[in-house]
């Protein structure tokens, strides 16, 4: 009794966990952290001596702190109101009131932090959006019939890219993390999405233009016009003051409460000026009928996660009956956004990678947790969130212990995320671990955190990891009447009463049942009248004793999902450079390892005599399985570079007149640094694929051929 | 004239190829042939001996060639009639009636030649259904709801096995054909699909059982109703007679043809008797809507390849303008089948991996038909289809100079898909490529190649190699007035009239225009009531000469279109089989380039002492990206050797008594053979690696190691 509701405590995040937190206060980065990066990561290194100096700046810089003081102070006065209010068991209302208030005061404090961080942060969004265009990274889908909004084709160096960091998220996870990997259907049949509880609740509130059937989602409505109203110079400022505080609040406002406001302002249909309806809840599945009848009603999935908890018996006996054990899918799912804006973060259509791992409810310890206990993480606690504190840097050890972070295999995984995101490129200065407030989290999670990426768009959730307990698996059991159990051996057998009934075989005649039976044919209990009377005579009830072994339990689930086109979003804005001095270039920094074309092959002119040396280096090329794009265009070789690195490609072989005469050398040049090595054409392929699966850096490869010195630009 | 007629002769395959073919009598296998694969490819090699014999065999069986030539006679005299009415330009209706007369005929000839094909042929489909379920290779998708009907999930095993094959096709054909490869959403709006002829063609018929709603496909109802008819054994021979005839000519049959076979047997639907509806054509495409109001109607994709047309202007600019050049694309599709059966060969979610390449109309020619000219390819042309004559082997260069295949494109990727089919583990003697017949053609095909593999539900069509022609860039840009065309260089300048109408500056003022459109207004042209008058002063015609260089073309596309679940069943039969001498241990042959796991890791014991070794080479084994399962379960080795070959894990790497004591030696085990070779512990993770790429075979391994004596039985 003690231990369930000290657990219970636990896993109240938002009330409980500040409460015997000691916060291990580490504001640099520690070199720890990238211990756990492969060796040849050099690319880490660099990045975590900029952390450390962005920290170290806004730490010193007093004016900043003296900024967002007052705004810190505001949010913890909130937060502790909040507590209050939570320990004082104050009704749902009162507390569900306060929370909002503290989240538009947290959304005040954030908006402010952002906008003081350093110009290098100011981002030029659509020089980014025209080079992903451009270069056929993504395009809207079917643009020539004119586009659908929340839908965007990968073009071949999206595809590339999107293919690659697949392809390191399986290594990365289903191989090293040993986790069964399936691929599951999309049509899912309502049944099952009526038990998971999205058909009930997966839904954004709407409102539609009573006239011409347009439809809107009422919080973008809301903000659009209360923006609109405030552009007004003669306004109120109590009344501009109000709308400030809607907009800031909105995220948790009530559908009645939205309403109100609709009807305060008064508010119409954007452009033709309708009325607009009530608002009414839309649920976000795409729906559509299995099979030609029209009866078998059915979704297309909003997550992939369903998949594998339906599968969940057969993958537990895949693995022998044992837990913990892990089951990963990487697939589609599709959500019906009423109005999808903001590129690649919000769309209709999207590429998810999850992961179920099953635990023990009891012990959610996880076997490698100390081979990542020492790293610290960027954590933005509840905690912290409430009490208006910026994030902190905290290793998992002690956010486990402190009890930060729930449990060992939570820890894990945001261990293992993180990992992830900083080897496929993004910036590690640029991402925090944000724990859903108790209100925030979605109705089957537990504990909950967000690897959230910054982007001009602001922080964007990439990732999550919850612990979803043991909700699915129960939903789908009391669904479908299956056991979705695994047994657990007891440390000690247990002796339980039993309560059998038996049937007494001279009074019901078995033999002739199991005659009947042995026919194939359903036996009929003769019944007078429709109703039969069990006698004392029939049936005999046994009461005794009995041994077990193993007890039935329903396994937890933790669950990192991937956000695959918002992580590649995110590295896109992270790697968008412009080269100095030269406002005109601009380029990508995509690590060799996701880069969707790995290397070019540019004969100086088009003179007949390097066809050879560059047909030879391209079917090596092949050999290897690496991609890479021959450029033989007329253009000047500077040009033919810039077009390169437009793209990413992070290697460039020049094919010159040097080639042409032994010991026929050509001339390999790095995108980043733009210096270039001189080295032998059969050197060329296997050098090219070392660098790209990270055996060697970029460093290995100057000390082992000589600089070519000719300058870039003097190519032009 | 001339030329474009004789083009059109050419594409007419199923009346002329035969007239100007000399077909090279070719039964035995090339080894030409297998020079194109790997050389580390034994496998290939084994098999090529395997179908040689097979060849023999049948060439040599006069018995069964006694049985098939009256059915031979057959189908050639109703195919010499199918060419006479064409000739004779006869009304549609009696060639098609003739046409569907020489389809029967050669159903009943193939189904007798299968049924006499030797008994290793005969198959226990039970039993690999059974294996492929029990370990989780696939299984129907929902179960514990009871299941869906054309859905299939796919476990761990099946996942893995699904995802080497799709990166070596990716390898394959993406990277050493240097196509453009895209990823297209799958909702698809309705115009795209109209104009594609989706929605108006995309159908099958059906009819519902008119009081409970059942839905059923025609032709199997008709199928499986006649076939109970012909269980009556006091049915008249007329009657059994007709009713052959009819589920031989099925295929063929129209919609009014069917309704009155179901008159005239008074069909009803099955189990309830009910009456049944008129047949309806039931459109396969599942439909949804997109967005929230309802209004805009969208279809799940029923192929990947139109996301590659509507990219088509975007692809070209990527290609820098060029033609030749190819896209492609691997993703699911969907068609809402009536009523699914056949297992992974008929489902209503699947996975393709389509390419289109885009060519010159007038040149077709591919630059890199030479590499693979002399290979021979089992060739079921429309001609000898109509012939009644068997496949035959014929070399590309014959195939296309005889003008058997269409074009140097086509041949060039039946030759790569050849390739493909025989590296992942289909059995090159069960594979044939069957030329569609002018009227089973799809509506945009003007030649198409289907590569059909040889199971237990018969041949059945794996990937497709069709000409579409210009059929799908011609019908989106009619539909969206977006010009889908390339530019050719003309080989001279040509000069073209040119009638330029110029408005008279005196008399139109172009001042004022110009003046109106900077302040961003709309010019108005005032006209006396609403009509105006364009005096002969007011604009100028001009006619002159003038020079162009390069001509619009819309582009032929030929497409390869890969069934992936179907590829992979069909190798699933290939390579199942059952250990000589034990019924009870069946297995799997799957080649190491694509078996889900590839190394098993068995200590011989539970001892303590064997731990390390067992974490030493999983690591290891992780370290080089390889899949492997650790199994210390408490069974025999020998049970847990069978466990490993049910799931097809080609190597076994063993854990015993001598690892323990230096020099530190495993075993290592062959799947196949089940011969094992003992080896240090550090070389066996390399060795393994070395063996699952290809780099090394299992004969290599053998000559660097000695066999390890030990017999497999004795340990059970």
């Amino acid at each position: 009794m003690i231990l369930s509701s000290v657990r219970k405590l636990v896993l109240a995040v938002d009330v409980c966990f500040c409460l015997r937190t000691h916060f291990v206060k580490s504001f640099h980065c520690s070199s720890q952290l990238f211990k756990k990066l492969p060796a040849n990561w050099q690319h880490g290194r660099l990045i975590a001596h900029r952390r450390s100096i962005l920290n170290k700046m806004a730490a010193t810089d007093k004016s900043i702190q003296e900024i967002l003081q007052p705004l810190r102070d505001s949010v913890k006065e909130q937060g502790d109101l909040v507590r209050k209010l939570k320990e004082s068991k104050a009704n749902d209302i009162d507390i569900k009131k306060a929370v909002n208030e503290l989240k538009a005061r947290k959304k005040i404090l954030e908006d402010k932090e952002i906008s003081l961080t350093p110009s290098d942060a100011i981002f030029q969004r659509t020089r980014l959006e025209d080079l992903l265009k451009r270069r056929f990274f993504i395009d809207i889908s079917f643009s020539i019939y004119g586009g659908i909004s929340g839908q965007y084709d990968f073009g071949p160096m999206g595809c590339a890219m999107k293919h690659n960091i697949l392809n390191l998220w399986r290594n990365h996870f289903v191989i090293e993390d040993s986790l069964l990997e399936v691929d599951c259907t999309m049509l899912t049949p309502e049944p099952v999405l009526k038990a998971s509880g999205h058909v009930e609740r997966f839904a954004d509130l709407m409102v539609k233009d009573e006239k011409s059937g347009e439809c809107f989602r009422l919080d973008h409505l809301i903000k659009a016009q209360l923006e609109k109203i405030m552009e007004d110079k003669d306004l109120s400022p109590t009344v501009k003051n109000e709308c400030e505080e809607i907009i800031a609040r909105l995220d948790g406002y009530s559908k009645d409460e939205m309403a109100s406001v609709l009807k305060k302002f008064d508010m119409k249909a954007p452009l033709t000026g309708n009325d607009l309806s009530e608002p009414v809840e839309f649920n976000l599945m795409f729906s559509t009928s299995i099979g030609p009848s029209g009866q078998v009603k059915g979704f297309l999935r909003p997550e992939t996660a369903q998949g594998i908890f339906v599968n969940f018996k057969r993958l537990l006996e895949f693995n022998q009956g044992k837990l913990p054990f892990g089951a990963a899918q990487i697939g589609n799912a599709f959500r019906n956004e009423i109005s999808p804006r903001s590129g690649l973060i919000r769309v209709r259509e999207f590429t998810m990678a999850e992961i179920e791992y099953f635990v023990d409810p009891d012990n959610k310890d996880h076997p490698r947790f100390q081979t990542v206990a020492d790293m610290k993480l960027p954590l933005f606690s509840a905690c912290n969130q409430m009490d208006g504190k910026p994030v902190e840097e905290m290793s998992l050890r002690d956010a486990v212990s402190n009890k930060i972070i729930a449990n060992e295999t939570l820890a894990y995984f945001m261990a293992r995320i993180y990992q992830f995101l900083v080897k496929i490129g993004v910036n590690p200065t640029k991402v925090r671990f944000r724990q859903h407030m108790g209100n925030e989290m979605a109705h089957y999670a537990c504990d909950c955190w967000d690897a959230e990426c910054l982007t001009s768009y602001g922080w964007v959730e990439c990732v999550g990891c919850a612990d979803r307990s043991c909700y699915d698996l129960t939903q789908h059991s009391k669904a479908t009447g299956v056991k979705l159990v695994a047994e657990k051996p007891l440390s000690e057998p247990m002796e339980v009463n039993i309560v059998d009934c038996l049937p007494d075989r001279a009074t019901i005649d078995l033999n002739n049942i199991e005659k009947v039976h042995e026919k194939d044919e359903i036996y009929e209990l003769k019944l007078d009248n429709k109703s039969f009377q069990i006698s004392k005579e029939m049936i005999k009830i046994r009461r005794y004793p009995k041994k077990i072994y193993v007890k039935e339990i329903t396994p937890s689930v933790i669950e990192p999902s991937f956000g695959i086109g918002r992580i590649m979003y995110s590295i896109f804005e992270h790697s968008f450079k412009i080269r100095e001095g030269d406002e005109q270039r601009v380029y990508l920094t995509l690590a060799p390892i996701i880069a969707p074309t790995k290397c070019s092959v540019l004969p100086l002119s088009g003179k007949q005599e390097f066809v050879p040396f560059v047909q030879q280096l391209s079917s090596k090329l092949k050999e290897f399985s690496i991609s890479h794009k021959i450029d033989d265009s007329g253009v000047s070789i500077g040009k033919r570079y810039s077009r390169a690195d437009e793209i990413a490609i992070p290697y460039g072989i020049t094919v010159d007149f040097d080639t042409l005469k032994a010991p026929y050398t050509v001339t390999l040049r790095e995108r980043d640094s733009m210096l270039q090595i001189r080295l032998p054409v059969d050197e060329t392929a296997p050098l090219v694929r070392d660098l790209c699966s990270g055996v060697k850096s970029w460093d290995d490869a100057m000390k082992m051929y000589p600089l070519f010195e000719q300058q870039e630009a003097s190519k032009d």
